[in-house]
């Protein structure tokens, strides 16, 4: 008897279990166990192989093959159907395993990731390196390694140990994914609106995805929801108005000829107070939700469950603003709607200086929006705030982005979560906002109103950053590596189960 | 007798006129003229291979070749000495060639050139490929061809011819180099200070920089000043403080974390008033002299002799600031003193968007600065006006700079110029300042108070530009071309010599 042999006929013998089941524990668990540490090897490949291939929206790379590739994944893991939901942009990728259970759970997936330059890495970002980090174990290093591939690989691990475990999945499945999420998702909306998968959509009990959660104390988190996010440039120049050179010219000319580059200083100085953080765009805060008690609680038991050195190390920060301690940051955090400048480009890039006044100048910023304030809300008053104060020679360009999403932490999709952390004895906190973003809104807001969240355990960091990366094998005891969060979304198959259609 | 020997006869005979002319006639000057003519081939030749030798100071490039190439040009023209002289940076060049004259004529060279981008010029920038251009003639295109290389390799050919007439100079030379014109001459007066140098140049009647000057309709120009430049660069970061991160992270960070290009867009918006363009440090305005009515009226006779909608469409704008009418503008051009941004560099610079809070924030910046103002004001009163508003955490980075010049045009020097262009028929106007500016501080300010200018015919174009480019052969016979150039450089040698030792 070959070892699959043997797992299979264990699996069978197991299948009984689970038409059984409806506590929500994951019958024979230690056989799934096996199961997964037998294919450790072939899944970290798999996700190598997988970053080796990046879908990189703002440089249209990958385009065609990221979406195909995504549609095989999905095929592999069992989906029965897989198909590429063009969307006028990088295409989606729909799939869904039918296993005639009686509950459907969604899933999200992004298969795009950030832009990188190999320049600033350590080792190539489309290697997926496995490397010894002190004080974390292996971990495997590049570029969507955390955000979002580690995690989305495991959930399809859990998929193929069920699968060479001949267990029928206790629930059916749907999943969406996008190929533009770091772009904002600017066609996601018609990939989800598409017929087919509106109304698979609008079977299930909810919409998650994976991700990872854990601090290095071990604490997991649930997040309840996300902020939203609006990506935009501010562009001014010779091709926005006669006033400004075409080209760089002799920077002798400023004298008589104005500058696209100060009028861009002028135009952003409005966006923001003189603090250097707040917005200042006309009407920003009116539909700005304040925290709750309930969220503030929820805040406190983070900040009590976490290391504030720890969190201001990793960001390279002696300071939060404004000095405040590590409860008011928080808050903040979670609370406020920013307008972040992502990036500064005019004339002359190179060392030192060069004497030409520019012939363009832009800015890339984003807004990060809360509940109750909306992407369309949020563009409109940015309009209306730069033509009230005669910026017309100021493009706006949005380029991608979605309003913030808010999932009650009753509804049986987080219930569900918090039962299977309290069963594996996991510590958690809730969160009552991620303050980055994901586009749960198309999810999480009409005409689906589904329950929508990130869910997730081991750890990783450096999304959008160089060196990013995920733990496969933990060293620290209190953290789970690759194979755990694996199980664990084996056991929240089951916890979904086990809740029926209930949201 | 071949043609050479021919040549060097005919010189013999001419060296006698040479000794009794007073006149500040060139004798023999067709003599002269079929030598520049034979070698013409090669002096253009000559051109092409230093512009494919360019010293680029701001990314120390070719610094020890650019300066050794530059001794070896003299040299090879005829100067008896030269040598290099280390000043710190990018070194200088000196060199003097004594024909025993009474007078001695001081001339500046500068040897480096501004970067440059493959990409974005037509043909190689360092190939100095001859092309024809429509209502120009034969070009040469490459970096360095009109700013500075092709008039000075003008001036060296006229030493050359002189050479070739076997005559003697009617002036003694000297020869002051330098290779960091482009970042704003920070060394040069280390260089100029050096005592050889020092006292060589005591002895002049002032000091040059060969240039083009002819517009399409054949006007060419006097000068009788420049502007100072002074170049410096303000960062913010996790460098200046930790109130910012150390690198680009996650842009949901913004929210309680402070944003440096924020605070450098708050910086630099102090430095100029809301108009975009009228610089607001304090005092700035404080040592600035107003404009003559003798410089008006330059100023009008200038305008007068140009084309408006040429220089608009040159620069590609269609409007001057505040839409003022030409008159206006270009008293605008040369008596305001500017802040002028050259680059802003923070963040994400590729397309679209990206999601990081940048690390750091850095704005390249200029100052123009006119009579009666300083480096060293200028530089005191931005670091106060930083300081008072409490930018603390604003790097003040001063890269290069100098202090205007102006030179008095009843000087011989400059009516010398004026000689030579009225015997020659060339049409010109006498400009109260250039707008752009070069180092003649060094010279025209204490302790050597030398007159100090820029002199030559013909034209070019794309100074700090793609496809940068000079005339070597005019087919609109308003203009003149590289030869004649060089006969002009001949003709103002023995005009400066009929003036003697005269200031």
């Amino acid at each position: 008897m070959t070892r699959l042999h043997h797992l299979l006929a264990a699996a069978t013998a197991t299948a009984l279990v689970v038409a059984g089941t409806a506590s929500g524990q994951t019958p024979n668990r230690k056989q799934i166990e096996t199961i997964v540490a037998s294919q450790h090897d072939a899944n970290v490949q798999a996700l190598r192989d997988w970053i080796a291939l990046p879908t990189i929206a703002a440089e249209k790379r990958n385009v065609a093959e990221g979406a195909e590739y995504m549609r095989r994944l999905a095929l592999d893991a069992g989906f029965q159907k897989a198909r590429i939901v063009q969307s006028g942009g990088v295409p989606g990728v729909f799939a869904t395993l039918d296993s005639g259970a009686k509950t459907t759970l969604g899933i999200y997936f992004m298969y795009d990731v950030k832009q990188f330059d190999p320049a600033e890495w350590s080792s190539p970002p489309l290697e997926g390196r496995l490397v010894d980090r002190e004080g974390e174990g292996q971990i495997l290093v590049g570029r969507g390694a955390v955000n979002q591939k580690g995690p989305e690989m495991a959930f399809l691990a859990a998929l193929k140990a069920m699968k060479a475990a001949g267990r029928k999945l206790p629930v059916n499945l749907v999943l969406v994914a996008e190929g533009e999420e770091e772009i904002a998702s600017p066609n996601f909306p018609t990939v989800v609106a598409d017929p087919e998968v509106a109304a698979a959509l609008k079977k299930t009990v909810g919409v998650f995805i994976p991700t990872t959660s854990q601090d290095q104390q071990g604490n997991a988190g649930i997040t309840l929801g996300a902020k939203g996010a609006v990506e935009f440039q501010l562009v001014v120049g010779g091709e926005t108005s006669d006033k400004y050179p075409k080209t760089d010219v002799h920077s002798s000319n400023h004298a008589r000829v104005e500058s696209p580059a100060w009028r861009l200083v002028k135009a952003l100085d409005t966006l923001v107070a003189d603090d250097g953080h707040t917005p200042a765009i006309d009407g920003w805060f009116e539909n700005v939700a304040p925290l709750t008690p309930r969220q503030k609680q929820l805040i406190a038991e983070r900040v009590a469950a976490t290391n504030e050195a720890d969190v201001k190390k990793s960001l390279g920060i002696g300071r939060w603003i404004n000095n405040e301690d590590y409860q008011t940051s928080s808050e903040r955090f979670l609370s406020q709607p920013t307008v972040n400048i992502q990036g500064l480009v005019s004339g002359y890039q190179g060392p030192g200086g060069k004497t030409v006044l520019p012939g363009r100048a832009e800015a890339k910023l984003e807004f990060r929006l809360v509940p109750n304030m909306t992407k369309d809300e949020a563009v409109a008053k940015l309009k209306a705030h730069l033509a009230k104060r005669g910026f017309d020679d100021v493009r706006v360009t949005v380029s991608g982005g979605y309003g913030p999403n808010q999932t009650d932490e009753n509804s049986a999709f987080i219930q569900a979560q918090k039962r299977v952390f309290d069963k594996a004895g996991i510590k958690y906190t809730l969160s009552p906002r991620n303050a980055g973003s994901w586009p749960g809104v198309v999810f999480n807001g009409a005409p689906l109103n589904l329950p929508a969240g990130q869910f997730g355990i081991s750890r990783g960091n450096g999304a959008h950053a160089p060196n990013e990366w995920v733990l496969i094998k933990s060293s620290n005891p209190k953290v789970a590596g690759f194979d755990e969060n694996v199980l664990l979304y084996v056991d929240y198959l089951y916890e979904i189960a086990s809740l029926g259609s209930r949201r």
